[in-house]
């Protein structure tokens, strides 16, 4: 199956930051989704044009695991791999390592389909093309 | 194993929904934490006052099946079952049922080990009271 | 002028707090924008419906006056008061304060209009009724 | 009165907007504090080392005039004058430019102090060096 792949950096930023001063479990899931908008940008997939058309990517399940904290000001970068795993559901691999020194922030796994105007499940042809496309 | 179960309600707010009018996936977790730390306050463990004696509450993996959305204003309840798993681990329970009606948004699980000031887990004797308690 | 009145209790949630232990400033505005959006709700408009039929209630200016902290488990009170100060123009005078006792957390002044789908200034008949509603 | 600048430029992301498909008001709060605090790190303080050491820089008004919109992946710059005002006020001037094009976005005035472990204004050191220090 074709994998798709991008990479990204970031900086913490303080507000991302809770009491503990660590940045906040949740904060890690837009740093995710960030990241994979950022792939299917990448590939000519504007999330927000695709909203506008009623083609909702829409996130079925996640799988995190945290194994170091980020905190201020901290540099990383998010490895992104995307494929397709059934003819309705797609995975994207995700990793979050501090730079430098690449130590292991997080591990994801999430999994992702779309859906139609009646939220029912449908891969726009925008996606079946990427996907077929046989580079 | 002794459970430890909580639940409570909530309303979705409308800063909480992204530009598909759902609520984003990356706040749910907003909201599972909440109630972790309500049933935590409900058995006497305050996660502000463990953070200032720093112990460090810590979620070490989550995973979450996302089941249906929910949209603004939509009330919601989250129940919340707590169980040690190991020594040093503990594992959260936590669906989100649509209320009234109880359609399930949202299946959780969340993994959290408690941190020490050197960040070495270190399970402090406010959780071993409560999971030895013998009632 | 005709002025509508509204106040609701909330309880603060640990991820809204900061590295400092407190509410985040930015926080606020999330709270200020669900009191008002629970005020036009109690007055018969849905925000979310307004936003579908492409009325866009926007803000304009925000004055915000910090004058004590929110800490984790704070309970507070909003109370909001609707005005209209021109054709085009409405102002929400919102005070927070902290309960019980009362301590004035902020002050703010929220100037809104209200965006047509080409983004220009266009009170909604919805808005227009409640305020030359003459009880 | 010494000014001290610092300009610096961002992204839209996609979960910062919201179900009006813009960026949500209260966004444009954490893009300031990141401004102002990329602004101190550049002359040498670090907001997460003072709050360690008790220093509580502090937000005490903000008047944010919002003149248009931001969208998903948009991009723009926040040009920042920190100036002090009085012996304990210091005032930052935070403007918002959509790029390129220079369309204005927000104007922002943020005033702040500093407060010391006992929640007294007190001007640390470190700052009191930056303005008097005379080049």
């Amino acid at each position: 199956m074709k994998k798709i792949e991008h990479s990204s950096e970031f900086v913490v930023r303080d507000y991302e930051c809770d009491m503990q001063g660590v940045v906040n479990n949740s904060v890690y899931q837009n740093y995710l989704e960030h990241a994979r908008h950022l792939l299917l940008k990448n590939i000519g997939l504007d999330f927000a044009g695709l909203t506008d058309k009623g083609i909702m990517l829409t996130v079925i399940r996640v799988e995190l695991d945290y194994k170091s904290p980020l905190v201020s000001s901290d540099r990383f970068r998010i490895d992104t791999v995307m494929e397709r795993v059934s003819p309705l559901r797609i995975v994207f691999i995700q990793n979050i390592y501090k730079i430098p020194g690449d130590m292991l922030v997080l591990k994801g796994k999430v999994f992702g389909t779309s859906l139609n105007r009646r939220r029912r499940p449908e891969m726009p042809v925008e996606l079946e093309l990427i996907f077929n496309d046989d580079q």
